[in-house]
């Protein structure tokens, strides 16, 4: 959906775009979620996936965080799971555990099992009226479409279910690259229909999730994760910002970058200054507060916030976000608080 | 225990004094483990901290993947929360959990009784037993004295059990520094009694495992962190090789050395190579074999091995490890080629 001409550039837009603002946009991963009331009392009697592809709850929960804390972006509640699910493959999130696969792929049949699926186009009406509800709502606010890169998505396919340190999945990566190839191709091909859909519908920048990368080498990386992600990036409509994140990535940032991102995002164990140098100071910079200090006191966190502030001037342009996801703990008042630090240095 | 002038160096304690061997010498972390049936055997009707408590079972335990991988060490069967439970601190493992503590350190209260623990020398004496027990079994080979590092130790200790991101404790340590210090200089007081007893008793070095240090920035890790680990290495009686490892450590090696450490552990994120570099290459280094490759096909498995002892050649001296721990689920089998296969390319 191409933006009003006449139309201000929201500023999330403009600093994906590399244009620094007067003062950073923020948002922060998990900001429609658990550390909300009002999204623990929408979410009270439905099931996660079922919320997910219910499009007015979905709609609801997306702008709650808005709403509360006048953040610059949406970004589109759902969960990396949702294509496959959609694609028909039997998965659910069990509460406290994540997602978990009814037949893990450990074997050349299940492999053929899972590929034999498809994401068929109607499948993803749920996704789309959930996204074009959430985007009237949001008036000049833009929403960021949500998926799960390959390597992360495969890592729990391949277990199973959640894992400490992707053992499964990163020995499938070596012991077959043939299977491995077939399988992250299928995972970029759903992901990148997923994105693609969202764009469709109204989302005017997307964020590719592979929160796990950081349990590979960059040799790995490169060889066997860079084509999926890439893939699936590259199934996005021309024009629209690409941010890409994952945690533990301070090896990683110029391969994900060379993945075909337009925005990175970096996490609370590399200072942004050094981020934006092992990308030559020529990519924006999504992060990177650190979740630990939501729960310290406000002098605390507010030096931190500085600190991160600092720091992210050296890269082109800085979007506030945090380092990982908002802990389910966190007190909604801190989150609104930084956005009022945030917005109020003009 | 001085070392009888008339012998032989064993190859490892030579690669930790920094001198190239014509092969790298090779043992395993978690060696001493679920891996092994005769380890599954001889911990069958005993709880893990009780089998690290009863000299006779922890030797033996210890001395069994020497015997039948022929690794170039032992290290000794334990726990890193073993010095705690002999200090009186109410903590036990809970299978397929981990380490769990009846009082959480969460309050100014929690820490005052916390640290009004006092390891006693004699409450040593069944590590000291089961250490001499070792040392008299193995003959030539040397053991290695094991201890968790104060970070690590803290991240349970105040989450009250294993955690996915250290949150609580990486909280706490911006929150309260001056509860931070002492916790963590009581850590570094039990850790470092606990390696002491052990050298004292026959161990030739020691590991000490910082093993989620990776959760932390470079900047939290030296102001935080590195002061407590250095005391607990400190501890260490003078001319014994201090290993210090930790994962996801890309960011920390040359502050993982200047805590005190004579040869740094890497895990399979970053090529040793490049992690000597990092150190100037003047560190002895010990890894990094990925876990995942064991269990791929034995070509696979022998291309990565060869990169790593190629990588291996940049630092001065080289042992070779896993980056991480033996996975439960190894074939002993792979570990006896991997021994079989280093030994036999002198």
């Amino acid at each position: 959906m191409p933006a009003n001409p006449s139309e201000v550039m929201p500023p999330l837009l403009a600093a994906y775009a590399g244009r620094r603002q007067a003062t950073p946009p923020v948002w922060f991963m998990r900001q429609a979620g658990r550390s909300l009331p009002e999204y623990r009392a929408s979410r009270a009697r439905t099931a996660m996936l079922d919320a997910c592809l219910e499009p007015e709850l979905a709609a609801e929960i997306t702008v709650q965080p808005v709403r509360r804390h006048g953040v610059d972006a949406a970004i589109l509640f759902s969960d990396i799971v949702v294509p496959l699910k959609l694609a028909g493959v039997d998965v659910d999130i069990v509460p406290g555990r994540g997602p978990v696969f009814a037949r893990p792929v450990r074997t050349p049949a299940d492999l053929d099992h899972l590929v034999a699926h498809e994401l068929h186009p109607e499948a993803l009406a749920p996704i789309e009226a959930a996204v074009a509800r959430t985007v009237e709502r949001l008036g000049a606010t833009p929403l960021i479409g949500f998926a799960g890169a390959p390597f992360t998505l495969a890592s729990y396919v391949v277990e199973g279910g959640p894992s400490k340190d992707q053992l499964r999945a990163r020995t499938l990566l070596h012991a077959d690259p043939v299977a491995w190839g077939r399988l992250t191709a299928w995972l970029a091909g759903v992901s990148g229909a997923f994105l693609a859909a969202q764009v469709r519908a109204g989302a005017r920048a997307v964020q590719l999730f592979d929160s796990w990368a950081g349990a590979l080498s960059e040799g790995d990386y490169r060889a066997a994760v860079l084509p999926a992600s890439a893939r699936a990036l590259a199934a996005v409509p021309g024009g629209v910002p690409k941010v890409h994140f994952g945690t533990g990535t301070a090896l990683l940032l110029p391969a994900m970058r060379d993945a075909g991102a337009d925005v990175i995002g970096v996490d609370h164990r590399l200072p942004l200054d050094a981020a934006s140098a092992l990308l030559e100071h020529r990519v924006p910079l999504q992060g990177n507060v650190d979740p630990a200090l939501l729960a310290a006191p406000w002098p605390v966190l507010e030096r931190h916030l500085e600190q991160v502030v600092t720091a992210g001037a050296a890269a082109p342009a800085h979007v506030l976000n945090l380092g990982h996801g908002v802990p389910p703990t966190t007190d909604p008042g801190v989150l609104t608080r930084i956005v009022d630090w945030m917005h109020s240095r003009v």
